[in-house]
């Protein structure tokens, strides 16, 4: 598949989200390889989130809940208000199972402009799940005038690090209903050093609503999984939704694209192609601490759908920069 | 003026230089905001460095010399071998005088291809000068077969943060002639805040040699100066060069482009338009320690000759991403 977009689109971003809005800009968030603060940057065309200058609207805080780890924000634009969901830890430490210790968080712009400044972002706290527990990777989606909260979470009677939730959302950051298990790591490609489920990115398309999702290490092994439903079904009836038992997207060996994942999605500058943002690494080989390397990196492709109404990802592109 | 080039080029590169080589290749090196290791980028056109997979190539040491603030790597490539300069500390302190407390340092690439691996790349060790100060910004160029060496450093007996030497080399790593002094902050838009004269770059255009160099603090204050003298002249001898009384590149205020400078210099893909490359700021009120604010990005724009062959910088030009 060739793209009009230049790969990698975003050099050392990881975990991209680009959120294209009615004000007619594509905004992009990411984890910083820091992992230190939130930043936004936003451009007309999605070539141009490479050179779009960004502007940090929230720093980890020196101590607490919130002090480390700030990871895989999202921005989105819900009742007329922006929010940024993101995970943050206190510590860089491992808990007793040998898990990160994040947990769920929401800002709130009171700001018409998300880029205003650092001042117009304020805190509204944790957003409170059940079990007290490792979780993180928010998104959040819009059905028949109810908000949705997808997320991964680690639960002690479950093996592996993290399954994927969802609960209907009283309001942008408090969860109205149980959270429901819609999957879990089952499969080989699910279990690959790591057992998890993470990285959850939702689309509606046609009559069908589409939850993607990203599994194993996030070292080459990492891969893209999907559930599907129709959306006359009930999205909180884990029973509802079918489960590919295949990945679809994984690592391109052949041109050293390894471990694609924790996807988003967009739309084209036309409003006419379906545009999958995910970050890929471009070699195995890593000197130290992977979480410290900075070298995953933001690509951007087209996808098509088949004659069922199911997304076609393919493969990671080549890069294709000059 | 009006650029083909998009701007900013690379986001959150500091002391940015682009060597063309003769392989086709732009090769980028920068100061990274986490100040930890050097990085070399390449790609065949100057608007692909924004999207080139960075390659660590250095990283610093635990403790000792080479362990701190790792600035402004640049890339050169002397008699048959890549060599890159940079300037590292012990600590983040400042000393007695309230400076940091760089020093020089080379490495040299076993490899043909200095993006080949970190493995590939042998500490030749610290550039000495006669005196153990405060000296970093290391750039080289080559007259008449000879291996001239510019830097900046501090001298206990000028008051200031540093001044602009040159020494001729015995080889790429060592200093064969007592460094002569160029050029010390002055005039006042080269003291405002600090004395500083820093970040030298050369350019040979028809008869003449010009140094360019960056003054002032790193905030809005910043601004290039230039020295120049006529290829038949002796770089050694000080008084052979002539230094502009005035600033040759400054803020922009109207577009909000602050203290462009740390420059370099390179050419246009077709080889027959002189570039100038150098970071700015795009605000100026900026939260906690400027040098730990990564947002200074790398700019790049053509620059023509005025009939007396001098360069003409004009003005740092607005950011163009769509």
């Amino acid at each position: 598949m060739v793209s009009e977009y230049i790969n990698p689109l975003v050099i050392q971003r990881a975990d991209p989200q680009i959120y294209k809005h009615s004000d007619g800009f594509y905004y992009f968030s990411a984890s910083v390889p820091d992992y230190n603060r939130i930043e936004l940057r936003r451009a007309k065309t999605i070539n141009g989130l490479a050179h779009a200058t960004p502007k940090t609207i929230w720093r980890k805080h020196d101590t607490g809940e919130m002090s480390q780890l700030i990871w895989a924000p999202e921005i989105h634009f819900l009742n007329g208000k922006w929010y940024v969901y993101f995970a943050a830890a206190s510590t860089t430490e491992f808990d007793e199972n040998g898990m990160f210790q994040h947990r769920m968080f929401v800002l709130e712009s009171i700001a018409e402009n998300p880029m205003e400044s650092e001042d117009s972002w304020i805190e509204k706290g944790r957003v409170e799940t059940p079990i007290d527990s490792f979780s993180l990777d928010a998104t959040v989606f819009t059905l028949k005038n109810k908000l949705y909260y997808v997320w991964a979470q680690k639960d002690p009677t479950i093996k592996g690090n993290s399954n994927i939730y969802i609960s209907e959302m009283a309001n942008p950051w408090t969860l109205k209903t149980e959270p429901v298990l819609l999957t879990k790591p089952e499969y080989d490609w699910e279990k690959q050093i790591f057992w998890v489920n993470e990285g959850p990115a939702v689309i509606h398309h046609d009559n069908k609503i589409f939850l993607t999702y990203s599994a194993s290490a996030t070292d080459e092994n990492y891969a893209m999984g999907m559930l599907s439903l129709n959306d006359d079904q009930d999205v909180l009836n884990p029973n509802a939704w079918r489960k590919s038992e295949k990945p679809v997207f994984t690592s391109n060996l052949e041109i050293n694209q390894y471990g694609p994942g924790h996807n988003s999605f967009t739309v084209s500058e036309d409003g006419t192609k379906d545009i999958l943002v995910y970050h890929s690494r471009n070699y195995t080989k890593i000197a130290g601490d992977p979480l410290y390397d900075p070298n995953r990196h933001t690509n951007v492709q087209e996808f098509g759908w088949d004659v069922e109404g199911y997304p076609v990802f393919g493969s990671p592109v080549n890069y294709n920069y000059e």
